[in-house]
């Protein structure tokens, strides 16, 4: 069945290629030049109006929307699209200095100065007004210009307010999820160390002067903290739709960003976008970096179900602000540019067009660097994306929806990180990262959801470190499993439950079954510390010794088949890895956290046992992976090679290469960092 | 002499195991399932009550003792002890939130919120009226009640408060310590930096922004602390004394927290007790660990002159707020249990009993796992201890008077912290378990002792960088050597009084005619730089080359004997290690911080010389120790190996092994963790 | 040209020895033996004051200079000068309890207690009419006292303040810098994330809560910080000049404490001075130490053309708050004291004379230790240097004018250290002093400026990492090179102008037809990733390859010749170093940041090709400089052997050792850590 999605914004039925574009830092002067530049860096899509506040409302009450009105002119006159920003993310000055309430408080319950940016308060009633009231003006002038595309509300929101309105919204939002003290004493189990409350007025928000042992408070405080972003997201969209409401809308996420469970913005976005910024050539190699890229990329594909989704931000060249801010190698901004599209972007997007003169960001790599000329190794990097991404209108719309799936969730970081014991360090995301790198090599598409997400379309799942498991999950695990998926979990699943309450039935509680184990005790590991375990003669065809680290289960089979045991310390001879067999699927428990090597043996031999197919069929040189788009029918595979040499890709007959238009032989040859695009017939 | 101190709960006449035991955490459906498994794990005293303000009393007035009433009921049915708490630790919410002055302000002046614990004000009028009520009432109650045993008074004193009634009762503490402003500025030295002071209410506690560095302020800060807590646990136990005249009164200690010098409570108390957390499987050796570990265990014994002591808190395999949380490995929980014994305690008890089921410490290791059950590897480990003490009441209320004593000196460990130079890292700790270290590895027994404490009856003293001379130490050391004791003192020893003033008649001050030296300068080594000295022939059979590092003193010998000379650096040469003969005794002085090689040779042979016997004839094998207990007749002695290898023991002839009930052999076999415990005839 | 400056003290024409005395902390018994005792150590000159404003007005209006009048008469009795200190270092409680406005507030606003020192308002009214009122009072007492030789005005100041009043003189220093908030608005690049103020109240200080990202806000602020201390000192200076307009006045400075740009002070002061505590015999070699040391020295000659000035503090032996406090080794102690006479101080003087009994620099080192007697190793040593100063008083007022000028500029450091990228750590001092270090080995005399002075009198003028362009400094240095002198310049110059906005005409911005070049980019290393360069055949006499770290600009000759280029990574084969001929001059680029042994064979090639002389004509052994001091006719040249071992130098004929009295000969033996100050005759 063919599907493809319609282009984000329409009448540029293209891959959106463009950025932060802030004509208000520079005089008039500069714009027609801007125009002339976007054309040569074949850029067709400018996001306009981040941090514009202080000059679209220089005043409380006066609007200038002159300058405004003349940029999306001019982006319209050259045909390129708007991604028009609500200026949310930072206040002018007038308005902080004439309601404080508009400023947030830190934890130490001390409201902050004017200054920085998303230093709001996203409950005050002033603030909701103000940006209503802006939000309004903007629709309503350019609901009909041919320039609005996409809306970009504020930008990155984070960080969280602890004022009096917000400590009184949380206890509002406490109410209405546990009804009763009672209920809420008993989640938090507030019994311990006489936190019991008696009275609504006693609970307040974690500080560092005050309340930060109990986990179910700090749990459900970024529950809230991420209710009250998506609240006051609402609250600005909300003119939005009413008066246009045929335009998509989004605002930029920041990868894995903790302070923001993001899944639940979901429903009220049309389309995902985020902002991604990795430090390539840095101490870790860059195919290393790339894994950890793909992998959030993979996440904002899921998000909405395969939707194409828009890299809203990154760099053409240094990130100001990391330690050491490496120039991008010749061929990097390219490759990294079409790894989004691989995943499923359908823009690529730079903070930003032309480097600010002055501020903390003026360092930060831009399209346009000071002397304010074409005539720039960067400039021409990105205009040969330009040129790239204008081949690649086939795969605009295209998706990818993958059979296996790996759960990253947010609360269950939350509640792990919070948690004191088995050690400090848990690893939470590196764990995820460690499976699934081995796809990412063989150049298998997976999809990265929270554990929340519907599990059916899928064949292989896979949970690691699964720590809480929130209503639902097991009971949808046993069924995805009972009819015919397989489920591979870990060390440290199934200990609590929503409240971060402990199961009282043995871990890993309500999965107990379904894995035919019990674990009884966990151990943890010093830094440098190793363990191995030895699998059995019918463990996936695995052998010889492989190495545990840092979290070792110490489990019992009870209906589970032993696959592996541990081979040293108290523990040697113990049941290491599992498999239980229920209804039509497998249930497999992996007691350690293990290397790379046993990572890669394990799972592949799993999907392949599965059926699960690679992208391209032979095996991939190492650092090199291979991504799908599709539309169903046709298939796009992108081929990133992330080292620095040459290598040699077997990619079997009947592509053509849509960066150079040319059929491909059967062994493609990518030099180092080098990309090719490949489209059957 | 016979001398056998009588059981701490007459009613139960044998060693007490068990734990805190917090059953209105759990429902009343659990407690019937408790009794069955204490009795299964031979556990018969529980500390109940801690941190159950908000259970007894939810509302002002208001008190709920049923629940209490039932388990204490239940307790002395199953032939348990109770150790009852008062709850001061953590005050119901609603305190806080009537009663703000209850909670404490931050050395920033800023008053704390509600939340975690030990969080109270001990000035508070109200919080001193709302404890004594509390108090009144449970000793009213339980006077009488059979369980009752021990009172355990609020849990883990510490801390400080800044707010105004603290410092005004700082105020009044100076004005009664020094008479007049004038012995105030005198005593801190304030025409440094113009400090000072020309009325009581310019004096302030210390802050981080304000008064920090009048070291004469923050030493009387640190002692007006601990005689304000003194002062509030008085006004705790007042209602007990009165009500329960015959009942041990005793609070938890944290081993050598600096926060409160613990030797200013101890005529307060009937029993010490402590909790005692080490890191074992961890970076450094076990035995190691276990020197640290029966270190403090001897301050304990010593603080009320060898009566037995309680552990009252440990753990039953994890401490869950470490890095990294290790399970004990099989034998430690066994061999670390009576390693308390081993050096006085007449109890072995846990936190916890039952793993509470949510917030900060669910993880912390507990006799009961949230599963819930007694097959776990944990229980039977606590049932194997249980097996164990209960082949230990003859060892009950014995004792062990040592002939050595080694000074470890709160007070002197603030001023040393808090001076700046000669190292920023002085080390105080370490220097003193150096001294430690070679007799536990010999088995000596050792009394660690702070400076004011009576000396008369040892005869080998050793007080490693005694900075700080109180008032009547060096006077009393004069006598122990006069009389015939042996002094052993080392560089950065003598420097200032009480107040920490430096003498000014050349170091170490009053102590310069009793060592016979002159100690004008101290250099200073980097992390990694040594010395060397050398041993002259007639320096208890030392020979070769011995290492020094960190600080070594520049001294001169004045009347004293030259023992050793500096071998490098501009001070070859000059005297490391001298001997002044005084009266009947000797007196050393260590000029530089020497390796363990010397420490051992050094201190042992003077051992030696002196006649002060081991515990066991021979040689022990290294990482094994063995301590003794004697009501003056019958010694037991335990000997407790803390490598993971077998070891051979000679032992000579005529024991009996407590812990099997056999006769031993002259040699003895232990397990790696293994322990015996010999009983002469 | 003959030329001497008059002695600083015309009654004492000697080099000044002494230190801070602080008779105030001591009973006057121990008045006369301080004057023996400084009669023993050759000291003729006591700083007095310092922090004695509790004693000199213990109640508010109530004085007592009784016992200053007798300190300052037996100091004139004994033929010793007095260094008169206004109080203002400390206030006494009293004030604080008084007029709390006259204490700080922090970056958080909030108001500090009482305590510590440097904790004074600059700007409250109350506090200046305060210090006015008491250095009226000293002026008039002790104008016309024989001992008052020289002013020394409060201590060390520093830090900053964030009262209400401070900001309020915060924006009049703006509004009389701008003129308007447009241009204010324009300088601050505030249309970045909507900073845009639109009244002068909406401006505030930086603060951790408030702004922090408005780089040109930092900048200014840190400005007016300096501007206001500079303010605060007028204050306190006026009544002196008015009451003894003959005698000179110094404040003591921190080497290059970023806190305040001291040059800004130089206009106001007599005479320069500095307190000098470097951490000798550490982890690096001394002789890397007296670079360092010297390069401030060399700063401070600087500030005033050459005129002799103070070296105001230093220890005589250990300092107590370094991490690890290491005594001065034999002979460190004169090597030390006469490095600093060898740059132009005319004195050597101590913190402090007696070691202070308590409080926090009790273990300072000082001449007169606790144990109050001559007979220590220190005081010998101190007494040593007295005597050698004695031997100098030829050596009195001259100078040294050298053709090598570098600059360090305060404002430079704070722009970059500031901004974001290109790596965090900028390490500007330590490329200043890679570019010192050949000078210093070679015995050729420097002068470190900052960019503002004038450059004519020099030959090679060094500007490394001259991020910031201050006005002017440009269109000097392209006159400079006019005239025929050398500039060497690096990466990371001529980035941005005084407000730190970016050039938009291409960096090195105004320098980029001076040097000849383009400089597009700028890559950053990580810590151990290196790079090579290889020099040209007409470069130097350079061969071979050097190595390249941390920063390497990538550029393009414009009308510059190539000297060098990069081996390796993408910009292999590009300029690495340039050199461009301007008029009569030569303007030199390094574009990365290069290994030492490119800065010494390039630097003293470039040197020697200019025909600058070395202050000795042979080569010097590594670890020994020689510093030259001159009237114009006769040389003193210092002779410093910073090394452990005897060291033999090549000296030529015609010099008398003035340590000794004796005639040289033409190869000079010191020991180790020997030094000897050559005259001619």
């Amino acid at each position: 069945m063919s599907h493809r999605y319609l282009p984000l914004a329409p009448r540029c039925p293209h891959m959106l290629h463009g950025g932060d574009y802030n004509p208000d830092q520079w005089p008039p002067e500069v714009w027609d030049e801007d125009m002339r530049l976007m054309n040569l860096a074949g850029c067709n899509a400018m996001s306009v109006g981040i941090f514009a506040w202080a000059r679209l409302e220089p005043a409380e009450g006066q609007y200038d929307f002159g300058w405004l009105d003349t940029i999306m002119d001019k982006l319209a006159d050259n045909n390129a699209v708007a991604v028009l920003a609500t200026p949310s993310g930072a206040r002018p000055a007038w308005m902080s200095a004439a309601y404080p309430e508009v400023l947030r408080c830190g934890p130490n319950r001390v409201r902050n100065l004017h200054g920085a940016r998303h230093n709001h308060c996203y409950t005050s009633p002033v603030y909701r007004q103000k940006t209503a009231a802006i939000n309004r003006l903007l629709a309503e002038r350019y609901a009909k210009h041919p320039a609005l595309a996409v809306w970009h509300i504020s930008n990155e929101y984070g960080g969280a307010c602890y004022c009096p309105l917000c400590e009184a919204a949380f206890r509002e939002w406490l109410k209405a999820r546990y009804g009763s003290l009672d209920a809420l004493n008993a989640a938090w189990w507030t019994s311990f160390w006489a936190h019991t409350y008696t009275d609504w007025s006693q609970v307040e928000a974690p500080a560092p002067h005050g309340e930060g042992s109990v986990h179910g408070l700090n749990l459900d405080w970024k529950r809230f903290v991420t209710d009250q972003t998506l609240d006051f997201y609402r609250h600005e969209i909300a003119p939005l739709r009413e008066l246009t409401p045929d335009l998509p809308i989004t605002t930029n996420f920041m990868g894995t960003y903790p302070g923001l469970n993001y899944w639940k913005f979901v429903g009220d976005l049309d389309v995902v976008s985020w902002d991604n910024y990795p430090s390539w050539h840095s101490g870790q190699s860059d195919a290393e970096t790339a894994v950890g890229v793909s992998m959030v990329n993979d996440i904002y594909r899921a998000m909405k179900g395969g939707r194409p989704w828009m890299l809203m931000e990154s760099t053409p060249s240094m990130t100001n602000w990391q330690q050491v801010c490496k120039l991008k190698r010749p061929g990097m901004h390219l490759l990294a540019s079409l790894q989004a599209v691989a995943h499923g972007s359908d823009t690529v997007q730079y903070f930003q067009w032309r480097k600010s003169r002055g501020s903390s960001e003026k360092f930060h790599g831009a399209v346009v660097d000071h002397v304010g000329h074409e005539h720039t190794r960067v400039f021409s990097d990105v205009a040969q994306v330009g040129a790239a991404l204008a081949r690649l209108d086939d795969v605009v719309g295209t998706t990818c929806l993958p059979d296996v799936a790996l759960i990253y969730d947010w609360e269950n970081e939350w509640a792990m990180a919070d948690a004191q014991g088995p050690r400090q360090q848990k690893g939470y995301h590196g764990a995820v990262l460690d499976h699934y790198r081995p796809f990412w090599q063989a150049g298998i598409p997976v999809d990265v959801i929270d554990s929340v997400q519907d599990y059916s379309r899928y064949r292989l799942l896979i949970a690691p470190m699964l720590y809480m498991l929130r209503p639902g999950v097991a009971e949808r695990m046993q069924a995805f499993v009972e009819a015919g998926g397989t489920l591979v979990t870990t060390y440290h699943s199934g200990i609590v439950n929503e409240s971060d309450l402990c199961f009282l039935t043995g871990w890993p509680g309500p999965l107990r079954g379904l894995l035919g184990i019990w674990n009884e005790e966990i151990d943890a590991l010093y830094e440098g510390q190793t363990q191995t375990i030895a699998p059995s003669n019918d463990f996936c065809g695995l052998s010889g010794s492989y190495q545990a680290r840092d979290l070792c289960a110490l489990i019992w089979a009870e209906t589970a088949q032993v696959l592996a045991t541990y081979e040293t310390d108290f523990y040697a001879g113990n049941p290491a890895v599992t498999v239980n067999h229920i209804g039509a699927g497998r249930a497999y428990y992996v007691a350690p956290r293990m290397d790379q090597r046993f990572q890669s043996d394990f799972l592949l031999q799993l999907a392949a046992d599965l059926g699960i197919e690679r992208v391209l069929p032979g095996q991939l040189p190492d650092g090199v992976t291979a991504q799908l788009r599709t539309d169903g029918e046709r298939e796009f595979v992108f081929v990133l090679n992330f080292t620095t040499e040459a290598q040699r890709v077997e990619i079997g007959e009947g592509w053509t290469n849509l960066l150079t238009g040319e059929a491909c032989s059967t062994a493609l040859r990518l030099d180092g960092y080098g990309v090719a695009v490949l489209a059957s017939s």
